[in-house]
């Protein structure tokens, strides 16, 4: 009973498949191979931009970083949710990337950006002012954190706020895979079509070992990407690799395949929470994760029984807790099973 | 016919194999899982240092830039051969990564620096003087990146002088391997016991897919260099998939086989044309590199016979060269043959 | 009536004297002259610190920055109130110099941090959590940015919260003087007996052309500080511009007497205000600044009547405001007169 | 005999007396004042660019860092001479400004760069290959660090060579006057006609405290050199101090004068030593700065004669010297008199 990450499971085997053929014989270094050719080609056509630049690169840190720092410079500041992995999990890795840019915080209910919030935080920053740090992107993540998505209608409304004070857009879609799931909709109108300047298309939390794609939609940036991208150290000589994985991600539709079977099983851990007394749910479960509380007593029973899982937020712990109530996350990945959902709801009911 | 670089060519089967072994099932994320802990401890071993701190990271650019930001501070200057790669080939991530420190050339034969000019360029670092950027670390390439290899005596008497100065020492080991089958010393030998306290551990360049160690021989730098990398974006998430190709490298000295491999084609390829007329060996072949000169025409036959191979320095080209003499460097892997070698050389004979 | 700002006033005729005096013949470059050697003696002197280090640069965002870069790594963060100088007014200055490490807000009343904000944000740094930032300085304003004064009990405990916590201690002084005049104290008891490790020492705002000292009471940390300084331009050749006006600040106890005079009309202020029906004092005025509310209407009769100054927060306008009630800030500076007060108060009472 | 430096000389007595009348009463801060804005178009007129925008900083190395931060992006290279101050004196400050940019050394007679040198610097960047940094600025110094000065038809032609690589150029321009005097053209003939982008100013080392003006004559540029200015902590709040310096200096044209004293000082000394045997100039002395070389005992024949200047190049010494030749620096600045001269040549004849 696996919830802690959907970065600590397998990764697919046709994955694995698509990696040991990608590397027989010699093949062009740096991306300069056919297989990669073909992968950007593919990305292209799944977002409907055929101008768009497409990237791989290893993490999802690499991703957001070193896309933020094409489109920010460093006296301006990115604006984002308080808990934004960009905030909360990449170690400042954003500053460090765009030369000491500032985050500035726009809080929202379940881990979304809200409306009201973004317009203050526009109208906060003192543009014009020199002692200020000046209006650069807005970094939406879909999903969120909380395991929520917006939809379509929230994020045209916080991209067009965005548009409107002449910002760029960035979105974290580490579970970009997930969201889209969730949506139904198509990934140009989850990206482009939605605002979006530059994207972090998860590729590692859905399945695949190592592999995350940049896509940037206006093609004069490119370049300068590219050249982040290597000083950083990002860019990888057996870049066939990275293109490997996503070829196989790509095929058949894999990637909304492993995205909705992650959904489903999170969805029916949510719907057997709701029916059991004493817990209750934190987040909406728009896509893989769920949020719960329940007393501490059932969590040591359902770590007794095997559950894996982290409490929430992080830093939380059951020692010196009591039997208050706990909020924990519990994630399904593309490898979670009915039986792994089941035998938790099991636990808990039992617990 | 590929010579064109030892990262062009494809990863170790039993590399693959592991890979696929290491993913099943769930593991910890980040490096908490067993197989890393493992392969860590196997390092240490091989390294005869228990107490060294070991790190995976997924390119070489990587590898030493967050190594030399370990021990250089920003208002430091790393002495380095002009021709280093840090210098040459990685866009100014040494740059980037300590915040705008220097490199300072310290030239010498052969791609190898010499102790005159490096105990010139050591007095030159104006100490004490505010106006002037301050000695920071020695960084040496082993192999070199013409293919030479310092002997032991050479290793150790310019680490003596960085350590008379009180500079630390990186060694760039992106061809450690074929650096330490060329020398048959021990891996101690060449890395703590000659001096060096940061260690980029090659892998990706010597049939691994995409991996590097950083050896730290100084546990107390170990903490900073785990931020640096989380915030660089170059910790992985499912880190088994670094571990699990170091852990089929490793496994019966497979690393130091597959280096003897290269180093022996290489060899076959030098005595081969050394004994062609009109052809010279540019560099002395020490490890798996053969840098040589030949007439424009030869370089357009053996083109046309099917060999790939790049030009030397980059950015040379044959057009416009008439039948001048121009030289090329071979580089052999681990999956070269003697099929290759011979094709080669009866086409060098033929031309 | 001008309660601008204390850096639009003129500089105090004695330190034009000392300038022109310092300016006969030549001197040693780069802070290698006599007077600034005297300078430097006096102000360890005054601060009863022997072994400090005292820097002079010409900005307080240099001051801060610079201080702060010798005592906040990248991967860290600077703990300081929501509205601090270094937050709101240096446009990523902190950012900048120390490599992109983060600020992290601790709130508080009055523009002055709670200890239990503080404590909260102290146990909120995941220490060895790599995902996350790790604890780096606390910075504190004294005076603050609202006007109000530490009490030497409300500072020490903040300082030993950071103490307990790893942490080392910037103040902020910019009108360090102010808040000293203000409490009567020692500057010792103000700085390193409460645990400050490095101040930056204002003198711009009271009574200098353009001069600030950083004292450093850890001398090793000195040199780090004199190559940051130098690498960031803030090294002066003619140095004794800065020692001069310094020295003319701590002749007979100027500086204290300077500030002394603002607090008085501060506090003449505050008192006429507090005497007005439909006005209220927005912060306790323990220093040269009054904070205070009062109707638009009021507001546009003062400024008819040729009051300068300045609305708060940043960014409030008269336009628009009808006749709500709009806060607004009093700075008086060493040559703000008696006249200027009671002129105020006078056409507030007209108003 | 002070010929140490042009820093450690003193101000013109008319700078002292413009910062008196400038320091009375109020002003706007921060460079919102009258007498800022008269100098700034003075400096428009006085350059012939009626759109340029025009800043002042306190120090060469922030007019040169921050100019440069401006037109150089971190993954480029700043080509430059081996011994330019940027490269040679300043800790690093272009590259800490930059994010990390690369300098690339661009050697030439005299102090001055080579068309033929730079020719090959600009074909040595790899432009379009991803592992190497780019092509940035040229920066040209004017006069140099060895007190030569580009004749126009020099500084044209490495222009364009700059521009015909696409390549913005930077002027250091710490002792523009004295070149400008040396040959007798415009401003506008020796910076934007001839194809400078940014512009250093110099006045520090020309009779003033400490004041630089940096000229930026493409005014799309000025709003991104405000904000790295005021991140780095270069704004002044007083900024009537920077300006009142400037206020004096281009009154009369006294900037002109008094580098045409310096320069005719320099000129009398040059002559003076030619006549003298066993010395030799080491450059042309076109500007205010001597080079000679002289044997070693004459040097401390010199120095007790009360001779007071630098042995060449940085960190040479008479110790050990016995009686070889050294060569030395003699700077002549506006306070020299021919008194000094004539006293030093007496002392040199009798050595």
């Amino acid at each position: 009973m696996h919830f802690e990450s959907d970065n600590s499971g397998p990764a697919h085997p046709s994955v694995l498949e698509a990696l040991a053929q990608a590397n027989r014989g010699y093949a062009g270094s740096y991306g300069g191979d056919d297989l990669t050719g073909r992968v950007r080609d593919r990305i292209r056509e799944i977002f409907e931009a055929p101008e768009a630049a497409v990237y791989l690169v290893a993490t999802g840190t690499a991703a957001n970083a070193l896309g933020l720092a094409t489109i920010c410079e460093p006296y301006q500041t990115v604006l984002c949710h308080p808990i934004a992995h960009i905030e909360e999990d990449e170690c400042g890795a954003p500053e460090f990337f765009t030369g000491g840019a500032k985050l500035t915080h726009v809080p929202g209910e379940n881990g979304k950006i809200a409306g009201r919030a973004l317009a203050q935080a526009i109208a906060g920053c003192r543009q014009g002012f020199v002692h200020a740090v000046q209006r650069g992107p807005l970094s939406i993540s879909q999903a969120t954190e909380t395991g929520t998505v917006y939809a379509l209608g929230e994020l045209y409304a916080l991209t067009g706020q965005a548009r409107d004070a002449g910002m760029k857009v960035h979105m974290d879609g580490a579970r970009f895979a997930n969201a889209l799931a969730s949506l139904g909709c198509t990934p140009a109108e989850m990206s482009w079509k939605a605002g979006v300047d530059v994207l972090s298309f998860g590729g590692t939390k859905n399945g695949l070992l190592a592999a995350e794609a940049v896509v940037i939609f206006d093609p004069g940036l490119a370049w300068e990407f590219e050249l982040r991208r290597k000083r950083a150290g990002h860019l990888f000589s057996k870049y066939r690799v990275l293109s490997a994985q996503f070829d196989a991600y790509l095929a058949g539709d894999l990637w909304l395949k492993l995205a909705a079977d992650a959904n489903t099983c999170a969805g029916a851990l949510a719907e057997g929470l709701a029916q059991v007394d004493g817990t209750r749910l934190v987040y909406p479960p728009d896509a893989n994760m769920v949020f719960f509380e329940a007393h501490a007593d059932r969590h040591r029973a359902l770590r007794a029984a095997g559950a894996r899982y982290h409490l929430w937020p992080a830093g939380a712990a059951l020692e010196g807790a009591g039997d208050a109530p706990v909020a924990a996350r519990l994630v399904c990945g593309w490898s979670t099973g009915a039986a792994e959902v089941d035998g938790f709801l099991t636990a808990l009911r039992a617990a």
